[in-house]
């Protein structure tokens, strides 16, 4: 679950990377307000962050701040988008079609960082063969090929959990280096492949704390 | 995004909550695996977490390991199922019946966790006045009294992004004190609201930051 050490930027935590994704957006807020320069601390106050946790974290990969100024928006939020990957476009697959998958496929979010659905895949032969807002839907057993055709790097697991290992070993066999799992399902893939799952009770859970903290 | 600080646990980080879900999670599969006792060095190893970070984690509840034993793993993932408050059931509302809405009532994740959702609402008239899987889905006009008719404490919002704020009005309006939010807008709520975004593109983001760097 938690990423692997690296050569380049050895151990940075996951949770710096997540918490990079959320400057991002914050600095992103700033510049459409017109905020040109921030300081860690108004960041923070601001966004309910803890700056000496934004210092930290930009502290892995450089010098961002200037002295008595603070950062700048907008160059600080392109670094940060360089940093995640997020200035270049990244082809993604998704696999499953069902009401997830098809939430997926219209969430704006995606689109809005630079990833592009670029095939859809389903075992369902009423769904394939045909498009969906240019998207062309194929059936899983084309994978291998249009993953390579296409150039995609990154896909989305959105099948139910039995058939989620088994779309995992083609996702693999067909050279992703990149999963992110909705299906609860315990998944295997190997060393080199990065495998993310994403639990949306979590979410409900942190709520359910603190209701159940202020009822005791 | 961040709590707020409170009486009863003072300064628990909402990171330190989100590993609590964690921790219960591979508990659970230690269980199932029919593990007995675990020590947070073997807790950490097996399921990539950090051994220093789990035992200040749990710190913050109390005392759970033994001398020379560790951890008791069914007694540890009682307690924290009981400290996140998965020990009874949420009344959930979900409001929004489109494709995410229906994936979201469909998720196995939450009513395993015990998050039940006891009233579907949308303004689509012919959504309405019918249920599904005994679930009931009512106009948004009706949410007041189904809230409090079905003491529901917890909201999803899974609406068009256009529609967030009015429909977290009507909310709060309707007495719910957490809300769980999908829809890709800002939305403001009062202080005693606890309000949770879901950016689904940071799990993604997360990915292409280790694609990117291994690129480069």
């Amino acid at each position: 679950m938690t990423p692997r050490a690296n050569a380049r930027f050895p151990k940075i935590p996951e949770m710096t990377i997540r918490r990079l994704s959320v400057y991002t957006r914050c600095l992103l807020q700033l510049e459409e307000d017109g905020v040109k320069t921030v300081s860690s601390q108004e960041l923070a106050e601001r966004f309910n962050l803890n700056s000496a946790q934004v210092r930290k974290d930009l502290a892995y990969f450089g010098e961002f701040g200037v002295r008595g100024i603070g950062y700048y928006v907008s160059g600080l939020k392109a670094e940060l988008q360089r940093i995640l990957g997020l200035d270049r476009e990244w082809a993604v697959a998704l696999v499953g079609f069902g009401n997830l998958g098809s939430a997926l496929f219209h969430y704006r979010g995606f689109t809005r960082q630079g990833f592009r659905i670029a095939a859809i895949f389903d075992e369902d032969p009423r769904k394939v063969a045909r498009e969906i807002d240019s998207t062309p839907i194929f059936p899983s057993r084309d994978l291998g090929r249009e993953v390579k055709a296409r150039g995609i790097q990154i896909a989305i697991v959105a099948v139910p959990s039995d058939a989620a290992q088994s779309v995992a070993d083609q996702l693999v066999a067909a050279g992703i280096k990149a999963i992110l799992n909705f299906a609860p399902a315990r998944i295997k893939v190997p060393k080199d492949v990065r495998f993310k799952n994403v639990d949306l009770s979590i979410e409900l859970e942190t709520l359910s704390f603190y209701l159940a903290k202020s009822s005791r």
